[in-house]
This record gives C-alpha cells, sequence and structure tokens, in this order.
C-alpha cells in the first residue's frame, strides 16, 4: 500500500490550497453483496495538521454526487471551493486550525476512486457494466482503510449530510470504538420508500436511455440524455416548495412561446443542472451508488441494540425544517433510538426554507451548533 | 351541431349502464394562446335525468388523466367503472338519484375529443405536434358548449378534484351567473413553481426521448419509453411518503438481484404504472395538458375581485392532509380569498395518508360534506 500526491499543491494562499492524495490497496476488496474488487484506489483530500498522537482527525463522508474535495481551493482562481467549504476551513464550525479534516471519495463513485470508469486490472477495460453492486457498509470499510493509513487508530468524529450522514452511522454501528462521536444531517435509519421511489425513476432514465446499453458505453457516449433527466428530478428532491417559491416563482423564461420545451425559469434551471450535471458524473455510478443508497436500513439494528450503544460514540442529529426527502420526523426517530439505549445524543433542528440542501448552506446557528458538539 | 350517440348502451343492468356522446361543432373555436381549433368534437357522458327545468345538473371536470367516463360501466363486465364511481350514482355523494351528471373530455386529450390524435380537417392528417397549445379557459370554453348543447343555462354545480378543481374555479370566474356552487378538491388558485416542475420534468422524459420526434410520430411508434418514465414519476407525486410506507414498505421484488432494474417492490409498482399509461394515453396530449395546467394562475385574477364574488357561486374547498403537491394550504388560501369578498365558502380537510390521490378513493367524511353542500 502506499499514498502518493498525484497533484502538486497550488502556491500557498490564503484561501487554504488542497491537493489530493490516491491511496491504493492491490489486495482484493470483497463487497457485502458477493462480488470483489480486485484492487482498490482512494482519492482523498484533508485539511489541518494531525497531532502527534492522532487524535483530532474528523471524517467528513460525502453525499451522493459529492467527492473527496470537502473544502478550499486547489487554485486561488477556482470558481468554486469544495462543496462544505462554509463548515470546513479555519475558525469555522469544523475548525481546521484545531482538526484535521479527511474526505474519501466513495468507492462506485467517479472523482478518482474505484468505481465503474476505473480499468479492470483482469480485463485491461472499464468496468463500466460489469462493476459490481455495493453497499454502504463497503463504502465505509474502504474508507476506513484510508484512515488507518494515515494511522489515525480513532477519530475524533464522523460528520456528514445525507448519503454522508448514514455513512456516520455506519461508522457508529460497524466501528464504535473507533469514533467518539458522529453528526448526522439531514438523513435517517433508513431509506424511506417514497425516496426509494424518486430514486427508482431516475434511474429508469439512465437505464432507458437507448445509449445506455446495460452500462457498457465508452466515455462521453453514454446515456447522457437519461443521465440529465433523471438528476432534474433528483434536484427537485433536494429542494422545498417554499425554496421554489422564493428561486424562481411563476416567471417564465424571457422570449419563451408557449410550447417551448424550456418555458419556466424553474425549467430552465432544471434543464441546466441536468445538462451539469453529466458534465461531472458518471451513469453508472449514479446507479451504483443511488442503489447503496437505497439498500441503506439500520431499523433492525437499531432495534436489536446493535446500532447505538451506551458506551459507544455521541450523537448529533440535525434536522431541517422544510426537508421531505428525510424529514424532520426521521432525525427524531434516531434520536430516540439513541437515547433510549443511553447514548449521549441530542437533536437540533434548522428552521429554514431551504429543503434537503438546507445542510450545504450557511446557517450561523447550525455552525455553531456543530462546533460546540465537536468540542 | 348535432350530438349522436355513437356507441349504444350496454343491457340495462343494476350498475348503471351508461354510454359516452359525441357532440360536434363545425365552426373555427379560437384559442386564448392565438391559435384555431378548425371544428370541434367534445365527448362526453350523462348520468340520472334533467329536470324538465334543467335546474339538477352537476359539470364534473375531470383530472389530468381522467376523462369523460365519470361513473357506471359500459358493460356489466366492466373490469373499473368510471373513474369516480364511488362518489357519483345512485344514493351516492353526487345522487343521480336526484341530479343530472356531465362528464365531459377536455379538449388536447386523446379520449374522443378534439386532440392530438384528431385529424385535422385542413390537410387530412392527425394534428400530432401541431396540435395547438391550450388553456384550461379554453378547456372550459369548450366544455361550456355541451353544457349549452344539453339546454342548460345554469348548472347546479361544477365540482372537481385536481386539475378539474381549477376547471371548477374557472367556471367560477368566467361563467359566474352560470354556476350555482363550485366544490374544488385538491388544486389551489395558482399551480405552484415545484408543482411546474414536477410537470417539467415528465415532459423532458417525453421530449427528450428519441421517438418524440417532436411530437411528429405515428400511434403506437411515439415515445413510449419517455412517457412512461415522465408517468411514474408523475405517480410518486399523487401520492404521500406514507402512503409509500403502507403500500410497499421496504419490500423487495421476490427473487431480484441486486443489480436488477426492477429490484423493489415500490419499483415494479411504477414501473407498471407507467407502463399501463402508454396503453391509455397518447404523449402530445400529457404535454399538452400539463403545460395548460402549468399556466393556471388565477391570485391576479383572485386578488383583483375577479374570481370570487360576493353574489357569484358558494365555494366548498376540500384539502387532503397528505397531498404535497396542492397542499391543504392552498386551499385554505383559496378559503380566504373567498370569504374575504363575503363568498358562501367553507373548507372541509380529508384527514388522509392517501396523498394527492386522497380525491378518489372512497371517504365517508367526505361524501356526507359533499352530499351537503350540494343540496
Amino acid at each position: 500500500m502506499s499514498a502518493v500526491p498525484v497533484q502538486p499543491a497550488a502556491a500557498p494562499t490564503e484561501l487554504c490550497p488542497v491537493a489530493f492524495q490516491d491511496f491504493h490497496s492491490p489486495e482484493p476488496f470483497p463487497l457485502e453483496l458477493g462480488g470483489v474488487l480486485p484492487e482498490l484506489t482512494l482519492r482523498y483530500e484533508t485539511y489541518g495538521t494531525l497531532l502527534p498522537d492522532k487524535s483530532n482527525a474528523i471524517l467528513v463522508p460525502h453525499a451522493l454526487s459529492g467527492d473527496h474535495h470537502v473544502a478550499g481551493r486547489y487554485r486561488p482562481d477556482d470558481v468554486k471551493p469544495g462543496w462544505w467549504d462554509v463548515f470546513v476551513g479555519p475558525g469555522k464550525a469544523i475548525d481546521t486550525d484545531r482538526f484535521f479534516v479527511i474526505g474519501v471519495n466513495c468507492i462506485g463513485g467517479c472523482k478518482g476512486s474505484t468505481g465503474p470508469l476505473s480499468v479492470d486490472p483482469r480485463t485491461g477495460c472499464r468496468f463500466g457494466g460489469f462493476f459490481p453492486e455495493i453497499t454502504l457498509g463497503d463504502i465505509v470499510r474502504a474508507q476506513r482503510m484510508v484512515v488507518r493509513h494515515l494511522g489515525i487508530a480513532k477519530l475524533h468524529a464522523v460528520v456528514g449530510g445525507s448519503m454522508g450522514g448514514m455513512q456516520a452511522l455506519l461508522w457508529c454501528a460497524d466501528y464504535p470504538r473507533e469514533v467518539g462521536r458522529i453528526a448526522v444531517l439531514a438523513a435517517g435509519l433508513s431509506q424511506s420508500p417514497m425516496a426509494i421511489a424518486l430514486n427508482a425513476v431516475s434511474r429508469a432514465c439512465v437505464e432507458k436511455d437507448p445509449y445506455f446499453r446495460g452500462g457498457h458505453y465508452e466515455p462521453g457516449e453514454g446515456p447522457a440524455t437519461g443521465l440529465a433527466v433523471g438528476r432534474m428530478l433528483a434536484h427537485i428532491s433536494y429542494l422545498s416548495s417554499a425554496a421554489f417559491d422564493q428561486k424562481f416563482g411563476r416567471a417564465k423564461v424571457p422570449g419563451a412561446q408557449p410550447g417551448d420545451p424550456v418555458h419556466w425559469q424553474v425549467e430552465s434551471y432544471l434543464d441546466h443542472q441536468g445538462e451539469a450535471f453529466v458534465k461531472r458524473f458518471d451513469a453508472n455510478s449514479w446507479l451504483r451508488i443511488t442503489r447503496a443508497v437505497d439498500r441503506f436500513d439500520m431499523t433492525a439494528r437499531a432495534a436489536a441494540g446493535s446500532l447505538f450503544q451506551g458506551d459507544g460514540p455521541d450523537v448529533l442529529a440535525i434536522g431541517f425544517s422544510s426537508d421531505w426527502l428525510y424529514p424532520t420526523s426521521e432525525l427524531r426517530m434516531l434520536l430516540a433510538a439513541a437515547t433510549a439505549v443511553g447514548v449521549n445524543a441530542a437533536y437540533h433542528e434548522v428552521i429554514t426554507d431551504a429543503g434537503h440542501d438546507g445542510f450545504l448552506l450557511p446557517d450561523t446557528g447550525l455552525s455553531v451548533r456543530l462546533h460546540a458538539f465537536l468540542g
């Protein structure tokens, strides 16, 4: 196993320049559902300084379409910083002046870790449609290899939103002695049937696109239309009705005629979101990861006492009032399951019109609460 | 103008046998957005007996994918009765022993009234993609020709759910002296931006299907896949999260493997709904009608006092507690707008987990309320 910096760090600036690294394991990585990855690459990024006793590490697993680039900019003129830059950085809620923060691209993804776009060393060809089915448990188990590689025996915390929150719960369940506390934002104990339904339609868009070809497409020749439309749908579920009112209302695209396919501002916005997504995401990854999320179900383990344990990690559950994909009721259920077995747990609700995406937006109240929880 | 029974009535049974009729107008029908239909056919169905003074007629406009077949069976062995048979029939909430009930297929539809599948007499070819854009105002204005044809100067009531409720509001606004009362179920004063967004994605599924060809397809050779997936999405918006929990939970299709496109029961259900819809609906109709619904906005007229008027129709607004497509807040807003100008108006809330589709399901409380409102 080796860690190779594959990208030189940008010239130092005040903007927290970062570089990603690749961790490579030549060992076969068996998967929960029976498949195996013949080898493993995990792309990760770190921020801040690891203390000599390695006690200050916080892992921030990403959501469905996120990646290892959690915070900072590679270059000062990058248009956007990492996806959670509002919460992660010097003096921020997750303070990189005090903590060593780790972001890891999930396996099955398409941002550098082993996924459908990777070459299968057994065949010399990309996995594509042959990439095996994965679970969030697999994703966390792979993530942990990076943590161990960095010499960290116990994480100070795992903090994640949406699919990242599910991973935090899996750390709590599978490695309770290796995490001090978890913060779960905008997620629940299981993927709800309606959330599965939304993902199912999104997948149908991809799988029924004639360019999908069972996943056996060349990069750039895949189901671009289906993936774009599937993402349009997913995007609706990340907002709230109030957010749609405020962002777009019933405004029309200037000059649009009644029969035009893109007539309303909200249509134009979603259309743009779909097009942009195709440029940065792979359809096979979308299928593998949404299916992994749909499989997520810890209700039985919560009931059996193998999710939360009294001497396990502390828990902070954070709900967003207008999130209808992972409603606050799910986070309160999570809190109830934790407190029922004596876990030091708390619930914080962010009152917002932003919907599920609320966890990505700046919020002073949440920052203060998260900062306090991390100690 | 003529009314020709095009289908012989089924043999009399206790099941309220019905037959549809076609009303034909050879006159050009100008449309609100500038187009024109060179002639007009309206398919309609009636139940019960019109009193000699023609004072007992109730119009029941249908929702997006409904039609003129509101109640009863054409033949005793029909698998399903009309779409609102639970509310319309002898002794039911809309009692056909007392009232003469009218259902009319909307223009732009595909169940017999002039729509994209109709032949344009100017060209001898089907309208297809050339069918003009319509509004719900056009649909109501065409509907009214059937009402006039039946010799009815004033309807006792217009009762409609979802898009049917919007049409009831248009009757109230455009023909206030021709309606005694309106009942609006599961609709609001305007189509919300999030509801537009959902329709937009549904339309994108159709329009981006390579078989769509700008709407210029032969029947049976159209965008079947896109329409099926678009309907899958629409179907999600008709239910609630609780309904998904109760109907499907996290159950898997027996024997389904992890990577199968149809793995969950809810996926199988939606897949079936999409496939079934393609057999009974036309993609161009779907586009025309969803765009007409998206255009629906009576907020300005409500504010200007030209929607509700003190001496206009009585109003009953009926909301369904778990409807997130047309939330109860929209019906309460409708009530507020009506009462503000002195209309005799009331609001009734049905507590249900059924979501938007709640208005199609039996509910004793609602039946009693509706029955009382109709007098």
